[in-house]
């Protein structure tokens, strides 16, 4: 049997099903549901993603047998339709989208009208009997192929449509007569000729062709494939083809197209929420040109706008019944697209809808509270890296607003940066280190790159499911969009509200849950993390088994870290305990004396200080273990490196500026990254670890006297070799058991490592007889197994995700090919020597939810992660269990 | 049964054996097998090497049993020897000696003439009819148990000597009376009281366990530490104690001490070859103080020697008939110390001798000539890295010579280096990268630390069996030792000869070979290898399995390469093809063009040069293969970096200073060994590996045309997922095919990569699917695996080794635990995927023996190494087929 290519829907029955999106993609698998739920859905048919596959396996042809399948499967529309593709005297025109699996908004190529010819057009004047539609449809139509088919410049159509209202002498388009369409209808099928050397195909079927291999083409644009790389959509699933019978929103004032939400998906709240445009095709309302209306009454914000509720309610109330039928069906909040022709409701499409961050978690909870979902599903429903939205803080409520403008809150969460005006210039701001707030007077998806990288975003047009809107909640990034007031001038890169301008790199703040826009840079607090939230994440805390906890370095961090449900500190580096205040002094005098002695003199001065710094960690987790870092860095960190801040320090030592030269280029190291720290600090310089062990300990025995429970768990970084883990083990020991004998307190505390070196992976057996417990490092242990400097890579890395070397920057999910192939050694040996060994992993990875599932799935203990990232390690936990 | 911890032997028996050296170290098992086979040795026991371990498990303790069999071995000694150990009227004397399972001369301690004390000299007296020297042998006892066992300073003893002296107004000791002796005897015991607060035990078998107890505890002082690092001897082997009753050399003009070998120990000659001094004892000989007697005849260099053969012709013949036995009995050369007590003759010890590498190869291929041992056994009895002084230079014949000194020819070859005159000043120089030579008066165990980073060693004093001589002979360094003519004053770091004064930091060039010492760095020349050498290797390529290619990046490397014996190239470096000449002005135009097409209009300048390279090497290596590594470092090490150098470039391209600037800031790199190199250079810029391409495949067609079998691979670096070989590949693939095309020339080559990740390794089955070979570069697979930078471990490396936290030096050997684990995984993997893969090692483990055994056992199917040491390698790849 051959293989089959193509499926139709359409009047009230379809070949395809909801549950075949692999195949049919999210568009027209969705069809096909609506079309066998008996919605009034334009009868078309699918060509599935296997024929995407085969078009870049063969060389962009096509399977023989899918030439048979279209022309029967167009036959069927033209049946239901009751008209023919290509017939002068009763022309069907369609329409030919792509549909992946996974939504790309705005990704791909959408040919409209198709199957126009100067035949056609007269016979679709005759039978809309318009003559201007008709020729409008046939001008929009052969600018739209000769664009996105052929390839011609959309300049030069902009170009020819002026010339033509010169030569009219009118100012709008709307003044063109039919005529005068025709004409420049064919007058750009002339410049196409011209600039391309060929002819614009006349041949509906033809054209058909070409619309097919142009949206399988366009699954392969740079724009799509960044998308791709943004969103870890793998190029192989392939894009399907709908074509489908048109339906106009644009044969004037009884004609509409809109969009529609089952549920507000910027807050989750309950009601139909949506907008349209009278008289227009559907791209008028998404690309953000003309400001739609509200749908219902309910949505209106000011009484000059019609709704759709008031001007076609009949319309207006089959559709609110069918999206309620339609979210009853599916179990989740739908994003819809209708168009009403001439008084007729078409349904063009239905997908669960984006939302934020927190309208998942509201419409999660009260899906769960309508009955409609379990917990389970719930869980499912929202988006790890999502939630990271929520967790961001908010403008300080304290702070004084000054408003300068405001639009529409297309995306909570407050955004403060530097303002920046193109995709690139946010681009290379952000590679300085800066934060930055993208402003445009609107998006297109060539600024997704920029976005990307934007603290939020602001644009003067487009409404709440424009471009802009959509892509900045689809990122977790507040958006403020459609601000009207603002003037936004890209080439001189400022924008001005009344009487204030701002410029490149002035601070600017949004409130994307307000739509607020403010000057300056303002204060901003941290999320409450109740209500909805709360209940979701308690649901959460019931299925996961991986624990979570945070890594922490000072008393605040660790109290945010219980705020957010760490249940630990799996990481406090000791670092900044050598760097802070005065303590540098010391620390300083430790790495200029000569011997021992000089160095425990000046140890001695920094334990009192450490002590102190432990106590308030360990207060705040009473209870909860506290996996504190052995310090890491190598010792030339500590020096000054510039002339200017070696004299300084010389002045305050006393120390000749040449004898501090010389230690910092006796300290110099090519590769600091593989130089003198970690543990071979520890070895070499054993009266180091050996205060910070003694402030450790004693810390926790003053604050296990008053009652507070203390897990310390001291861990020795970047060891390779037992004998390194063993040799400092003696000395660590030593330590503890004369603060416990000293102190009569008897605190019992854990000693293990960190692995973080492919030595320490392959070598975990032997180091498990020296180790408590172990916790992977593993933005080193990328680094060692790539052989990828962090501080370096950037310069190729990029390139790397982008041509597909790598699927993913391993930095920011972990390589499981290889890094997690370490991994899973080092976890096997490590349990065969000891099978209850605590192994956790600490390190950005840690609140990465692909790599949060992937430590669950190598039965790691715990992971740890930056506090704000808690819970979407906690959420990430469960929906690895229920997976 | 109790253990047995004491071996017996004497009087032509023995409980011990020459094959049971782990439980009774070297000396003891082949004393025990000399008694056994019916030679004159002075009755004895051995304590075994468990005792030495007991003794440090448990707290410097001994066995139980211990006491019981020490004292039944001792009485059966008594019964031999028919005297009593602590009899006044007829005293037993002995020696107690350390004795390991491999040797280490001079490292630890020993005690002779222990049994006496005030009464029991008395007694020797009487009995030896002879009061001066039991006197005196009670001094020497006293002082050397003092400072070895009691640890007294030694400077304490010569104090009072010279105070006796002066107080009987003599000048030489041996004014001295007997009774002068027996007084600073006494003498000596006050002071050893006074300073320690401990009296000289005056108990015989209180001496006795004093002295056992010291020399286990000899086993642990820093120079056998060090000593034992440098020689990879494990701690865990411990030493034996060797109790002997003791003989005389020094009873009087009838006496005699002396060591000889039964061949040539510096060139392998067929001779018996000794040195030996009347009236003394044996440490006379070693210690270099008095200079030695020639053996025989045939040694005398001059008139004046009084050679063994002249002045006792009887003993000379006992004597050389047992070496004759010794040598038949244990088919090796062998190294025998005697003493002949008033005409007796007595063997005190035999082993096999250390040899130069020379000696070795020739004693190796005269025995199997000789019918002793077969092929087999020869190949063992040369150590792989001693070959190595065979194959350094010696001082071109052509040079012109002005010998300023001559000593004795001690370890032979060429050294070239500055004069430095400490160890410590050795170590330092040779850090900063200079090549010294140690210039001592005569060395001792505290030099070994200069001597082992010296190009060679030249001494004043000592003879041919100095501890110089012997330990560089040991190292394979050129030696030359007694040179009298030479004034050293180490104090002013200076030494003269005649009117000559050499400083420190002056040029020398030492023959080792030859004995002469010349001011200046003489040329040097390769050595000959035919001849014996020629037979030798023969035999090894007979036996090895595994193929030995050399590193070489020039047409004369290539010659060398071939001339030592490879089979091939196994790493052609490409690096200096873009650093030479004029080329270099056209990589930095390359570096600095803007676009793809400025940087191709640079390489095509680069082509033609680097063209030229492969036809060289390719004509040299005539049908071998040459393996060639792409572009590996970073680009900035082709750009200049202080400004000097900059303002100099700027001048010379019309580039501004502050643009060559920003470009060297824009590729400064913090780790550069983790940066933007090796594969990651050819995916960004894929023109400069296809312009190698071309070069490479242009060469080999040409000569390929021209008839030369070139067998090319193309070899990718720092491959660490298969995607970067299969894009590289790609590209190479592309550029091969055209060029075979152009020239009409076909020529096989095969394209591989290097594996030097962690991550290479452990996704070695994905990365055989696009390579047709795979090479390991365990340089970089041991700084990454490790987390090592190669530049900066110095800080710790030594350290580590030191106190034993690594085995060995992980850059010289191979880490079998860790980086062979990964090696091997690799190696597993990769022939999943393709059985017949082709699998080597290139880098400086190729040429370590070690490593090399381990590649052997991993089954790889070729080493590369320096051209030089090609012939260790080939000679360890049969040694490791023969274990």
């Amino acid at each position: 049997m051959a293989t089959k290519y193509v499926f139709a829907f359409g009047n009230g029955k379809a070949e395809g099903k909801a549950d075949m999106k692999e195949l049919l993609g999210g568009k027209g698998a969705n069809l096909a549901e609506m079309s066998g739920l008996g919605l009034p859905v334009p009868p078309g048919f699918t060509i599935t993603t296997e024929v995407c596959t085969y078009f870049y396996d063969h060389d962009q042809t096509y399977p023989a047998e899918l030439k048979e399948q279209v022309i029967a499967a167009l036959k069927h529309v033209e049946k239901i339709i009751g008209a023919k593709f290509g017939d002068p005297h009763n022309p069907l025109l369609v329409s030919v989208r792509s549909g992946a699996r996974a939504s790309m908004p705005g990704m791909m190529d959408t040919i409209l009208n198709l199957g126009l010819n100067d035949a056609v057009v007269e016979g679709l004047a005759v039978k809309t009997n318009n003559a201007r539609f008709a020729a409008d449809s046939y001008r929009r139509f052969v600018q739209m192929y000769g664009d996105v088919v052929m390839g011609a410049s959309s300049e030069g159509f902009e170009h020819l449509i002026d010339e033509m209202k010169r030569e009219r002498n009118v100012r709008l388009d709307t003044e063109l007569t039919a005529e005068d369409l025709k004409e420049l209808a064919a007058r750009f099928k002339r410049r196409i000729a011209d600039d391309l050397g060929t002819s614009f195909p006349d041949s509906p079927e033809e054209q058909l062709w070409g619309a097919i291999g142009a949206v399988f083409r366009s699954w392969q644009t740079p724009r799509a494939i960044e998308y791709r790389r943004l969103h870890a959509i793998p190029a192989a699933w392939g894009t399907a083809v709908n074509v489908q019978a048109m339906v106009f929103g644009n044969m004037g004032e009884h004609s509409a197209t809109g969009v529609g939400f089952t549920r507000d998906p910027s807050t989750g709240e309950h009601r139909f929420f949506g907008e349209y445009l009278i008289n227009a095709q559907g791209e008028d309302v998404v690309a953000g040109i003309r400001t739609p209306q509200p749908i219902n009454i309910a949505a209106k914000t000011d009484a000059a706008q019609l709704s759709l509720e008031e001007a076609m309610p009949e319309s207006y109330r089959q559709l609110d019944g069918i999206t309620q039928k339609l979210e009853a069906h599916y179990r989740d909040m739908q994003d819809i697209e209708f168009t009403i022709q001439e008084g007729k409701l078409w349904m063009l499409q239905t997908r669960n809808g984006k939302r934020t961050a927190a309208a998942a978690v509201k419409i999660a909870v009260d899906l769960v509270n309508e009955k409609m979902i379990d917990q389970k599903t719930a869980i499912k429903r929202v988006s790890a890296s999502h939630l990271d939205q929520l967790l961001h803080p908010t403008i300080d409520p304290q702070a004084r607003r000054e408003v300068i403008a405001k639009g529409l809150p297309a995306s909570p969460g407050a955004a403060v940066g530097k303002a920046v005006f193109s995709a690139d210039d946010a681009w290379e701001w952000h590679n300085r280190g800066e934060k930055i707030v993208l402003i445009r007077l609107e998006t297109s998806p060539d600024d997704i790159k920029g976005m990307a990288v934007a603290e939020g975003i602001l644009t003067a047009r487009g409404g709440m499911t424009s471009h802009a809107a959509v892509v900045a909640r689809g990122m977790g990034k507040p958006c403020v969009a459609g601000c009207h007031d603002l003037a936004v001038n890209a080439t001189k890169k400022e924008c001005a509200a009344g009487s204030i301008t701002v410029r490149e790199g002035d601070w600017i703040t949004l409130d994307g849950a307000t739509g607020e826009v403010m000057a300056g840079a303002l204060p901003t607090v941290t999320p409450e993390l109740t209500g909805d939230f709360g209940t979701f994440m308690g649901w959460v805390d019931g299925v996961r088994r991986l624990g979570v906890r945070a890594n922490a370095d000072t008393p605040h961090d660790a109290e945010v870290a219980r705020r957010f449900g760490a249940e630990g500190i799996g990481l406090c580096r000791t670092e900044h305990m050598f760097f802070e205040g005065d303590r540098i002094d010391a620390v300083r005098e430790m790495i200029l004396a000569s011997d021992v002695e000089g160095r425990k003199q000046a140890l001695k001065k920094i334990l009192p200080m450490q002590r102190k710094d432990f106590v308030g960690i360990f207060r705040a987790m009473d209870g909860f273990p506290v996996t504190i870092r052995l310090l890491d860095p190598p010792l030339h960190e500590f020096l000054p490196h510039t002339d200017k801040d070696i004299a300084e320090l010389s002045q305050v030592t006393g120390v000749s500026a040449d004898q501090l030269r010389r230690k910092r280029d006796e300290l110099h190291e090519f590769n600091p990254m593989l130089g003198h720290r970690g543990c071979r600090l520890g070895i070499t310089f054993p009266e180091i670890y050996a205060m910070q062990v003694q402030a450790i300990m004693e810390a926790a025995c003053e604050l296990t006297a008053q009652g507070v429970k203390v897990i310390p768990e001291i861990e020795i970084p970047l060891v390779g070799h037992v004998h390194e883990l063993k040799m400092l083990r003696t000395i660590c020991d030593k330590v503890a058991s004369e603060v416990i004998k000293h102190t009569g307190t008897d605190v019992e505390y854990l000693l293990g490592t960190m692995i973080e070196l492919p030595r320490a992976c392959v070598v975990a057996d032997e180091i498990a007889h020296a180790a408590d417990f172990m916790s992977f490092g593993t933005n080193d242990l990328t680094q060692t197994t790539f052989g990828f400097s962090r501080d370096d890579a950037g310069s190729f890395l990029g390139e790397y995700v982008e041509r597909h070397i790598l699927p993913v920057d391993p930095f920011v999910s972990i390589d499981r090919g290889g890094v997690g192939k370490l991994m899973k050694m080092a976890c096997d040996l490590a349990r065969k020597t000891k099978p209850d060994i605590v192994i956790g992993i600490c390190g950005e990875h840690g609140g990465d939810p692909s790599s949060v599932m992937f430590c669950h799935e190598l039965g790691l203990d715990y992971v740890s992660c930056s506090p704000y990232r808690v819970p979407i390690a906690r959420l990430a936990a469960a929906q690895a269990v229920l997976k």
